[in-house]
């Protein structure tokens, strides 16, 4: 597993796993072009904030690579063209203006400026890797005050290392838990209606050889009923100031049936996923998808031509259902006006 | 929709809707002798309890239609015969020790007994209809109390006419409600993994052109939380003294959610259905299917192919969560082991 890496920049050329055709079939593309490194994001051939951030490093990179005596404004025009691959994903945009703001203060030109950004590159992934292993640990700490040896561990969506490029976040905390020999099984939610549970982490969950199994998601009061689950842990899209998370839907859900069996609920995301100029869930606009996307499987016609479907893709899960939220910095419980900002 | 019905005996024949192939297809079989309708149960042409139960009787009809000079060891062994189609159909079995008890008692033979047979088919189908009309109007009467005037209604896995042959239980409700001008929408759960929502509820609403959309299991505390939900109704597969009630899997996650947001929470079932020797829902057994059916989605393989999963086809839920329980003689609430005698 060490190995194994859904971004990695060698030889001058990003290297991605495409993303699309998991679980399925793994394919490697190699891109040495920002067009190759823009359709890429674009067509979704990888997919992930952190990643996508990742990637945009290094579209950047080999871009001066191919420009080496650039300007300022045509490194401004070319960054504009990146970040035009996926407008709406926050991060690309943010860490196109990083590299672009490293190198206006320090004056990089040429070869200086591509060793730069690679290594830049290479810095933000390797920082995610410890930002996620810590919160892993600080997980790993709260589990054990459980008083178990052997955790059953719940978890929503896709968190792992094909979103964040080496460990996960929320299935970081699992992945963890495997490697100490701490986990007796993680259940997966397949997650409709796209399946990220059931095609990506599941597929993350094989290739660390951790013990799961896939569940619908109508399951996860059965196995909470019959004692199957010790906690639960999911990530995020966004964290207001009184604890009140935007994640994948169906997040909430969860966190609801946990308080009713009396079962622990965690979201563990790093520190960009906060925003505490939001004062609650409330003030977050909620994306909704296409109905296709739950009326049809590929282009199978699941449901009669005539029905339609209502697709959010994110609930917001009230902070008082959350037992704690967890970033790289530590732990807030309670009262998550007071005790948010005090790991920020 | 009145003419519109998936099962008919016409003109010394069955003929069903074959199931199977819906949404996207609507074809009627025909079927004139035993090893046919045998084959149209064990093959799911034909599914839900009632409308099994249904086509048990009429398979006996054609069976006697040609052995008009049947013994009672004949009859016996020919419905041993339909029975082993589904030996785990509980009430597959009962309505062929009907047929034969009656026979038996009234000591029909030939075309008398056949006609016999068919009437009382018929006589079942409308005596369902006509308690599954009186359990729609019992609901009806108690969301009247809510002072609204178009209800949005949430249901779980099918309960309609294709399930019970002409109006459906819970699903009845909504077909009642809808006649009488007064439901807003529908909110179908497509109900994963076998998809009977989107599959099946979705395509009878469209039938009775009742407005509905299709949602994800994820999205019901979305709703919820939203007010976009005034009340939820489902079947039950099983009832308990207690009111603890077997269904579908992710009906108690309904229950427990509804309690949440302080939604009313019906089942709405026969008296078939209720099994007071059952003290509690502890008792009942449920029912594990294959991984193949989350695993895939018809004959594509969705989840990594080493990747298990954990398909429990129903779960329990906690009679204290259930606002009330509707049969046809009227509706129990608050403590189940005093009030369920009293509509039975």
């Amino acid at each position: 597993m060490s190995s194994f890496k859904p971004i990695q920049f060698k030889e001058n050329k990003l290297i991605l796993l495409d993303q699309r055709l998991l679980p399925s079939e793994e394919v490697f593309l190699e891109f040495d072009t920002i067009e190759g490194i823009h359709g890429a994001i674009k067509d979704m051939v990888v997919r992930g904030a952190p990643c996508i951030g990742f990637t945009a490093v290094f579209g950047m990179a080999v871009w001066i690579k191919s420009h080496p005596d650039f300007t300022l404004e045509q490194i401004t025009k070319a960054g504009n063209y990146l970040n035009s691959a996926r407008p709406t994903a926050v991060n690309l945009g943010y860490e196109i203006q990083q590299v672009i703001g490293h190198i206006r203060d320090k004056e990089l030109l040429g070869n200086e400026a591509f060793e730069f950004v690679v290594q830049l590159g290479n810095e933000k992934i390797a920082q995610s890797e410890r930002d996620n292993r810590q919160m892993a640990l600080t997980a790993e700490e709260e589990l054990d005050k459980l008083g178990i040896n052997n955790f059953q561990i719940l978890t929503h969506c896709n968190t792992g290392f094909l979103a964040c490029g080496s460990v996960g976040t929320a299935l970081g905390v699992v992945q963890n838990l495997h490697e100490k020999g701490k986990l007796k099984n993680c259940w997966v939610d397949e997650t409709r209606p796209y399946l990220q549970g059931s095609r990506l982490t599941a597929y993350e969950l094989t290739k660390l050889k951790a013990p799961h199994k896939i569940v619908v998601e109508g399951a996860a009061s059965f196995l909470m009923k019959n004692k199957m689950v010790d906690a639960i842990f999911t990530g995020a899209d966004r964290i207001a100031a009184n604890g009140d998370t935007a994640n994948k839907v169906g997040t909430s859900n969860l966190a609801i049936l946990a308080r009713h069996y009396g079962i622990p609920f965690f979201i563990v995301a790093p520190s960009s996923t906060f925003d505490l100029s939001i004062k609650s869930g409330d003030q977050i606009d909620i994306e909704l998808r296409p109905d296709s996307e739950i009326l049809k499987y590929k282009n199978y016609q699941i449901a009669p031509k005539n029905s339609e479907a209502f697709n959010p893709s994110f609930d917001i899960t009230d902070g008082e259902l959350i037992t704690g939220i967890i970033n790289e910095k530590g732990m807030a419980k309670g009262n998550y006006l007071e005790t948010l900002p005090t790991i920020l």
